[in-house]
């Protein structure tokens, strides 16, 4: 079975974590929206399934995956489908649970960041709330992001007693390939307050590093299909609100 | 087996979407940190129980649940865990990632409100913010609300032309309870706003409606168990916020 992912064709935003999900485990995917208009794809398509009476199960917003017939929304939910399915979920039920506890705090970092830009309103420009975004990012930067890392850092280290490497058990899951991401996106949108924080983050920044270089990512990040960090995503990189 | 729910006791907030699970199940629970400080509970067990590096599974912030030896976090995480052990779940496996996903939308929503009146830090006082929310939450009144509500009434309305009265299948699920809660919590919060959109969801209103008639719900609601909205929770009443 062929999956179709369905998401914002110029960002990497809330789809990435599904991207790279699929791609660590070599997955047949298509990316709907990034295929040209006349194949498909284009954001006319993902509009047309929002509001598709016909398509069952709409979603809120924007990741949703094809799975034959199944239609599921929800970066967190999407991921408790597949984690089982592409061999990045542990076995056990109290394992897939404690995983996908850590995948939607997350999923809290991330709507925190992403607030970052957007403190007042997503249908704003940055420019129409960067009075906002700067006073918001200063608690983001001073409070915010050292306890969500730390959070992560600890729940490393305490897995680390049982000498493994990964946020649960023994094994990498969608969770672990998430925190990468999120590494990675605080990296571009901001370098400063990163390099800083993450002295105190050896094993979130082990994590990242042995991610990036597992085959089926290193490849997919040197290729095409990995769309650039931009301003258009969750993770912005605007100077002046990483001071 | 006794459910321990752990959550803040002096507030309704993500705790209540467990509590009414529980509550609607008649399941055996204790809210630990009501008991009285010297019989175990208080506030002072939760951050202990934070903090406790002999937890195992520890949570970023309340709610988590002690079900026996397992601990969960995560409001959704924990339904999802319920969910089928109290007979609020569907039985088939796409039916329940879909109450999941709306679960998680209701997450999403839940967290925008909080943002009304906390749009800049959860750790500045209203008053300290109170100019950035007033900005906030016209865009909540007139975007946000009117959006996830109206996207709520949609998966209502196309149940319904099953003939069914519940967000997901032929009964109540955890993701009703939740949405029952966000309108009678946004009725506290912005009831000049909420009279105006209610007039649009029908469906909606009738669920609530419904969730509040059952009777381990009304008897709850009714009893002292059931803290009354406040100006610390989540859905706060500031007239200000709501013209």
């Amino acid at each position: 079975m062929q999956y179709e992912l369905y998401y914002w064709p110029g960002i990497q935003g809330r789809g990435e974590f599904i991207r790279l999900a699929l791609e660590d485990a070599g997955a047949d995917y298509v990316d709907v929206a990034r295929l040209p208009e006349g194949s498909g794809g284009g954001t006319s398509v993902l509009l047309q399934m929002l509001e598709d009476p016909a398509t069952g199960h709409p979603s809120f917003a924007p990741p949703f995956l094809k799975a034959g017939r199944r239609l599921i929304g929800q970066t967190a939910n999407i991921l408790l489908y597949l984690g089982p399915r592409l061999g990045l979920a542990p076995r056990d039920e109290a394992s897939r649970l404690w995983a996908h506890q850590l995948q939607l705090t997350i999923t809290d970092l991330v709507a925190e960041i992403h607030n970052s830009h957007h403190p007042i309103a997503g249908s704003l420009y940055y420019e129409d709330q960067r009075e906002e975004a700067r006073r918001y990012s200063a608690y983001l930067r001073r409070e915010r992001l050292p306890k969500f890392l730390g959070y992560f850092e600890r729940v490393l280290d305490e897995n680390a007693r049982g000498r493994q490497r990964f946020l649960v058990g023994s094994a990498t899951s969608c969770a672990d390939l998430s925190l990468f991401q999120v590494i990675a996106g605080l990296r571009y949108a901001f370098p400063r307050t990163q390099r800083k924080l993450e002295k105190s983050l050896p094993l979130c920044v082990d994590l990242h590093d042995r991610v990036a270089a597992r085959p089926n990512i290193a490849s997919y990040l040197a290729s095409t299909r990995r769309i650039p960090f931009n301003n258009d995503g969750i993770f912005r990189r605007y100077p002046e609100l990483d001071v």
